[in-house]
Formats: C-alpha cells, structure tokens, sequence
C-alpha cells in the first residue's frame, strides 16, 4: 500500500500541521445542569423547549445557539468559518439542517449517530490541515425529548426502563478550529470502521458499540505506535456504566490494559446516584457537551496534556431493529494535545 | 479573510493536485434499466428485492454491490481504500450502515439527501488532495420502495401524485478516486450552504431544491471566475422537469444564462414520455448512477471535457413537514474535467 504523507497506518492520519482548537462551546438542559457539569456549560436551558414549539425546534436552536456561541468565543464571524461539519441524530438529521438554516455556512452534514462530535472534528481538523478552510466548525447535538419521540415511544407513555438503558443527553456541543492559534491542537485523526458485535437489544447500546470502540482503539495505538500510557486521557462517548467494563475487559482480552486515565462521557454528563439515568448518558450531545464544557477546558487548564476522544455510535433504527437486525457501530477516535505531536 | 492556498473565494477549493476517478460503478432496478440509460448501468436488478427480505436491505445489498463493482473496476482491493463516504436517505442512514458492515472500511458517514453523491465525491476528493488517503471512495444509494414506505405512504395504498412529484430512483452509484491516474480529475469542490425558499409543498421538491441549486451555481461562477460556458456540461441533481425551468429562470434574473449544455439527473433517468415518472427522478441514487452510468464514462469517451456535477438535496423529513415546516435544501458543486484545471 502507498501511503500518502499523512497516512502513518491502515486507519490513522498525522496531522501535518495540527489545526489549533481555537473555542469550544457548549450548551445542556436543565437535568444536564443539575449534573457534575452543571457550571460549565456556557449555556443551561431551563426550559428545555428552549422556547420553542417542538422538541425538533428546541434542539436546532440549541445547536444553533451553541455553534454561535463558540464563534463569538473564537471572535470569529459567522463567514469567517469557511466549512461547517454538522449532524443530529433526527431522521434525515433535520436537527442539524433547521439549525443552519438561518447561518449561511458552508456545510457538510454527517451522520454518524453519537459519533458525530468525533467525526465532525476529524474531518474538519482535516479540512484545516488540508488547505481547505483557515477556520472550521463542528457541531452536534441531542434532546432527550426529540429522541424518545423518534427511536422509542411518547414521553407521556412513562415506559420503564431496563438498568443497561441510557439517557439521552439534551445537549450541544461546537468546535472551531484553526490554522494558526493556541493549543490545544488535533494531532491524529483515526477514522472508525462499522463493527456490528451482533448485539440485538436496543436498550443496551452501550454493549452494541463496545466492539468499535474495541476495533478504533486498537487500531489507534497499533497506527500509532502508542500505548493507553502515553494519553493523559482517554474517553469514549458515549459507553456508559456498563460498556466502558465492557471495552475493559475486551481490551484486556487484546492485551492492552485500560488504566485510571479511562473514562466516558456517558459517566461524566450525571451523577448516576443521584440522578435517575440508568447506565449514564448519551446522545450526539454527550460526548460533544463533554468535549466542549469538560475535556477541551481542562486541557486548556493544564490538567491533562494529551487526551485521545473516542466518539461511539450505535448505527440503529428503529426500523432494523423492528426487522430483527443487530446493531452495527462505529468509533472515531481524535488525539488532542497541547503539543503538536 | 485569509485563505487558505487552495481556497480561491467564499465557498470554493481548488485541488492542488486533482484527484483521478479511477472507477466508477452503477446499479439501478428495473424501471431505470427500462429508462434511456438502462444499457450503461453496471448491473440492473430486475427483482428489485435484489434477494433481500426487506426493501431496506435490498437497498443495502444495492450499494455494497455497486461499491464492490467499482473497486474492482478500478483494480483496487478492499483495504487500498482507505477513506469511503457514504451515505442514504433512510433514517439513521440504515441502507448505508447495513451496506458497509460487512466491508471493513474506514468510514464517514453522511447526510444531504439526494446531495449526497455530490458531497461525498468533494469530501472523497479533499482526502486525497490532502494527503490523508490514496484511495478514496465516495457512495449512496435510494430505492423507490424504501423511500415510499418511509416518506411517503405504502406502496399498497396505490397513492396519486402530483404532475411535479418525482420518483425516487432504484439506483446506486459508487466512484474510487486516487492521487495518480488517468483522467477525468476532480478540480474544484464548492460546498454549499442550506437555503430555504419557503416551498412548503413536499410534493415538488424540485422547486423546493431551486434556491438552493442557484446559490451554489452563482457561488461557484464567482469564485472561479467562469461561465456556465467554460463547461461543457452543467448538471444538476435532482430537480426534474420543473425545477430545471425554474432554475434556468432563477439564474436569468442573476444575469446568468443557462444554454444547451445545462441539463439534470432527474430528467436523464427516465423516459418522461413513456415511463410514468412525472416530472423526473430523485433520491440519492439518481444522480449518484447518472454520474456513475452516463456523465463519467462521457468525460472518458471525450463527449464533454469540463461537466460541473451539482448533487441538490431537499432536507425535510415527515416529521418537519408534518409541524409545517417550509423545505431547506442544499447543493453540492464538484467540477469534473479531463485537464488539470
């Protein structure tokens, strides 16, 4: 295989000249708010309508609001970003496309279910780095109101649910990203493959895409050389309680043992004894509210120095599940660093 | 604003080193191998199940096919590509997941409705211009069958339709594009913004698709500084019948001229006059196997040197025009020639 300059494996592209994360922001509903992140988010919706008359229009405004948010904070101009990447998990992403309706961008709209912070900041990190955009956005996001409508049942039918289920984060979260600027800086983009663990049970998706994050870390360290001890951090988003023991131990199983520095985004977002979430979080909204009110700052702080973003989707619908089909997922995995390797 | 070296304006990229098509592949069901193009598609499946048991799966089964067709065509082996784009129109873009769960590829996942080849082929075309692949590939597909079930009505319920409603294309397309080859090249992407005319009438999304085709035309005209005569071809995708009077229109206005050499997808696919398709085809496959069947091997065959390939999508969802919603929409510019410019 002839790899191209940038390519250092199957799966992993080093960036030549790694894009600076110049803002980050986020925005959360009222229960997001009362969680461990609460005081960080820039924005905490009270009235989870956000104003709106439907729970579609709450989440587009929140994503709009958010990607607003992060520009003013890069003191950029709305035309000053040269490419948006943005995507939601509503049918035909409709989140995402009323949002950026009214802004004008540039866009490239994915889908990548609750992997999309990932994969919208690799490939915008990769748009920078490729001469494409001197700034790039992007941006996700999730409402737990607009979720349960569409992939499980009315919120007035009050339905149980089983201890493996997650909560669907309402949440936003926007990236941009430059050529020149201050770290922190996108170091390695590796792109997921679907791997399908033939999990079947929709409401234990944190298992179903356990073996993509499995399959991306793996490919990760062996593209890159690196071992787990060589990040500060790692987290996946969005696993929860009981996949991340999961990818523990299939990890383990591969020889790699994930120590102290492993966490997960759906365990961040709640306070999972105090706060009825089941399993922990998730949602397009999870791993990119705790990338951009948690992880991102924290960097910035100094407290960790280089961190690797593992974004999980779980590619169903309800439709393959009704047709009796497992559940295919994919993992994008982003290196974030102060430095530039 | 300072851009980027390949950026030469608002919305467009010139590719330092244009990517080649290696290959391109198409299917198409029954009704489009019954259609003017029937003979130039790759495969035609006249049992449209193509097997399956379900229409999502055939559609699956339709993309796979075709993407395996194309790498084949181009002599490349799965794992030499090393990007792949894809996308669909079901929800959560199934036809897409199932597609690629068996194929092992490093994957981003898309969503712009029938844009979708078209900002799969820019994204495909910037990874390879970028460095970060050498093989990449961009693919989509709709199916007549699944579309109506999720968009529209059963297909039992036999529903009348409008004289400007449009008839989702069997159909997939898939292109393989690498740093060293022959030609046609990819010179020039522009990304498209979402733009909204207020149709609200998801029975004639042509119309609804218009403003949007318009805007990125203009954008593209400006930031290259060309006419729609530097182009040998001009093809939009998928306005139909009616969109294409509409467009041609809407761009007199803007003092731009659209002569003999613009046409569209939805209008190459079938026979208007003979096939009972209204106003013309649509879905993420009609430009994706026009493209595939028809505009590329025209490139090779010398029957055009320069085509300006523009994917239109219209990103409603029942759910959007259910809350009376008006249709945003988005177009995708990639200029295709057998030069380097």
């Amino acid at each position: 295989m002839n790899l191209p300059d940038k390519r250092i494996g199957a799966q992993t592209v080093r960036l030549a000249d790694p894009p600076s994360v110049l803002a980050e922001a986020s925005g959360a509903g009222k229960k997001e708010g009362d969680g461990p992140l609460g005081r960080l988010f820039d924005t905490v919706y009270d009235d989870t309508s956000c104003g709106e008359k439907s729970w579609e229009k709450a989440e587009s405004r929140m994503q709009r609001e958010t990607l607003l948010k992060a520009a003013a904070k890069a003191r950029r101009s709305l035309p000053e970003i040269e490419l948006c990447y943005a995507g939601d998990l509503l049918n035909q992403c409709i989140g995402t496309s009323f949002a950026m309706r009214e802004l004008g961008l540039p866009l490239y709209g994915l889908y990548g279910a609750c992997s999309m912070m990932a994969e919208g900041l690799g490939l915008a990190a990769m748009a920078v780095d490729g001469g494409f955009a001197g700034v790039a956005a992007a941006v996700t996001s999730s409402h737990f109101c607009s979720a349960e409508r569409q992939y499980r049942l009315p919120l007035e039918y009050g339905g149980q649910r089983l201890p493996t289920a997650q909560w669907t984060v309402t949440g936003a979260g926007a990236v941009i990203l430059g050529r020149d600027g201050p770290p922190p800086y996108i170091t390695h983009v590796t792109t997921g493959r679907i791997v399908d663990g033939g999990i079947r049970d929709a409401g234990d998706m944190g298992a179903a895409m356990v073996p993509a994050a499995c399959d991306t870390l793996l490919a990760h360290l062996r593209d890159t050389g690196r071992g787990p001890d060589d990040y500060d951090l790692i987290v996946t988003g969005d696993l929860a309680l009981y996949g991340m023991k999961l990818l523990r131990e299939l990890m383990r199983r591969e020889g790699v043992a994930l120590g102290e520095n492993y966490t997960d985004c759906g365990v961040l977002l709640y306070d999972l004894k105090r706060q009825d979430v089941h399993a922990g979080g998730s949602g397009c909204g999870c791993s990119a509210a705790a990338l951009c009110a948690r992880i991102l700052p924290g960097l910035r702080g100094g407290e960790w120095n280089r961190v690797l973003f593992c974004g999980t989707g779980a590619l169903l619908s309800p439709v393959s599940t009704a047709q009796g089909e497992s559940i295919p997922s994919i993992c994008h995995a982003v290196a974030i660093s102060n430095g530039r390797d």
